[in-house]
């Protein structure tokens, strides 16, 4: 793409990440109306509208052969001569791309994975899936030196609002089920809300609050969720151990019931 | 460059634009030191080194015939399949470009201009300067559309920060200049650090410090300082006249300061 491409130059775009599970996309619909939300929040007019967006996906994916794996979308102002504001003449620009992967190895979800905590120093429109990732690229290369799969994000108030690419979940002692609200400090993740839609239809206590990090360390069980890691349990923070550091019970049975719900819906 | 440049997916880049006049790059070392730290703190290794960087600037200038202008440089981390973190084969990508633009017309800095206040949301790393601007593009486009020259940024505090892509300074009712620290929350513009030599030279008062919104509109004076804008009188905040709506004397006299300043230096 243009070296001018403001997606470039500024972070002026977005994107979305939509897994492919037996050659059917996973919630395409959410992923789109997200995408659109974002677009909209950015005032990036004149992207392809969905209907011919969905030929290109599919289109991208066919030609690579991708059964199980990822489409990537992403869409920038356009390119213009640099300059901050809005450029008068630029079109959107669409890149779309898809690759085959592997579902997460069965032995993570079956081990859990360990997370660190860092201070959420990104900026204050998380809720915008923007390309402007420069925060989340450091917090997950400090986890990963850390032997840590994620790094879940912790704001002023030490509230943990989520992890460099995932959502952040709890389970307190009383098996309320907790997570941050999808305000502008954490992005709605379609995976979230999917799950809560479960969570809901299964009748488990729910409860949409920050939750603090002692509170994490102290919750019964612990577990991530996003497109590429479905739901992950969490058995460590910061190095000590979640509960008894396995996998918890409801973590399992939700991840169960996350796995069948894809199964199902595609 | 490539789509999976990291720049493009993840703002994982940084960048300085120096200006030619009279054919001749002002402060440039300062702009290179920059950059070496804005790569310092990205932890972006292999980065073309300042002296074989220094000769790519100077060619490029020359063969787009760039007398008075600017040359923008941008240094990511590589393309890589899309991780959050670092890849490890990935190799840093440089682009330098070069532009033709006459100085500020002078009629603005002989009226000046306006700016309007905005909360402060980007993060908390300001002081590395990263292509992740997306906040900075909207902050400049609200601007525009409010008839302004730029957007002051305003934190939790009440502060005044910076502007979208200029420093932010006042002059206080007993002739302080004051603008606010170079610690994480600005960037510590090349043309404020000469700014303030040429402050400490010509021995007048001048404090870092913060300072709110009221103050400023009830300063005796007001500017902005950027490498385009050298230094530009601030008449009006938000619609009111700063002090008689008309730029100060401090601040014609260190613009003209400024000005010689840079036909000495180049």
């Amino acid at each position: 793409m243009h070296i001018e491409d403001r997606g470039y130059q500024f972070a002026d775009g977005v994107y979305e990440v939509i897994a492919i599970r037996a050659g059917k996309l996973v919630d395409e619909a959410p992923h789109l109306a997200r995408l659109r939300r974002s677009l909209g929040e950015l005032r990036i007019d004149g992207a392809l509208a969905d209907a011919p967006l969905k030929v290109v996906i599919r289109e991208v994916i066919r030609r690579n052969g991708v059964v199980n794996g990822t489409v990537y979308l992403q869409i920038t102002r356009g390119s213009a001569p640099r300059d901050h504001g809005f450029p008068k003449a630029a079109r959107p620009v669409l890149v779309v791309t898809s690759r085959r992967s592997r579902a997460l190895d069965p032995k993570i979800a079956e081990e859990g994975i360990s997370v660190i905590t860092i201070p959420d120093i990104r900026w204050q429109r998380c809720d915008i899936k923007t390309v402007s990732l420069t925060a989340n690229v450091l917090g997950k290369q400090q986890a990963r030196e850390a032997g840590a799969y994620e790094a879940w994000m912790v704001d002023a108030d030490g509230h943990v609002t989520e992890g460099a690419s995932t959502n952040a979940w709890i389970v307190t002692a009383d098996n309320l089920v907790v997570t941050h609200a999808s305000d502008n400090a954490i992005l709605n993740g379609v995976t979230r809300q999917a799950l809560i839609a479960i969570i809901r239809r299964e009748g488990y206590g729910f409860a949409e609050r920050p939750f603090t990090v002692a509170e994490a360390k102290a919750a019964r069980e612990a577990f991530l969720t996003s497109t590429t890691a479905d739901l992950t349990p969490v058995v460590a923070i910061d190095g000590q151990p979640v509960a008894n550091g396995v996998p918890g019970l409801l973590s399992q049975k939700l991840r169960a019931d996350y796995l069948a719900y894809i199964e199902e819906s595609t």
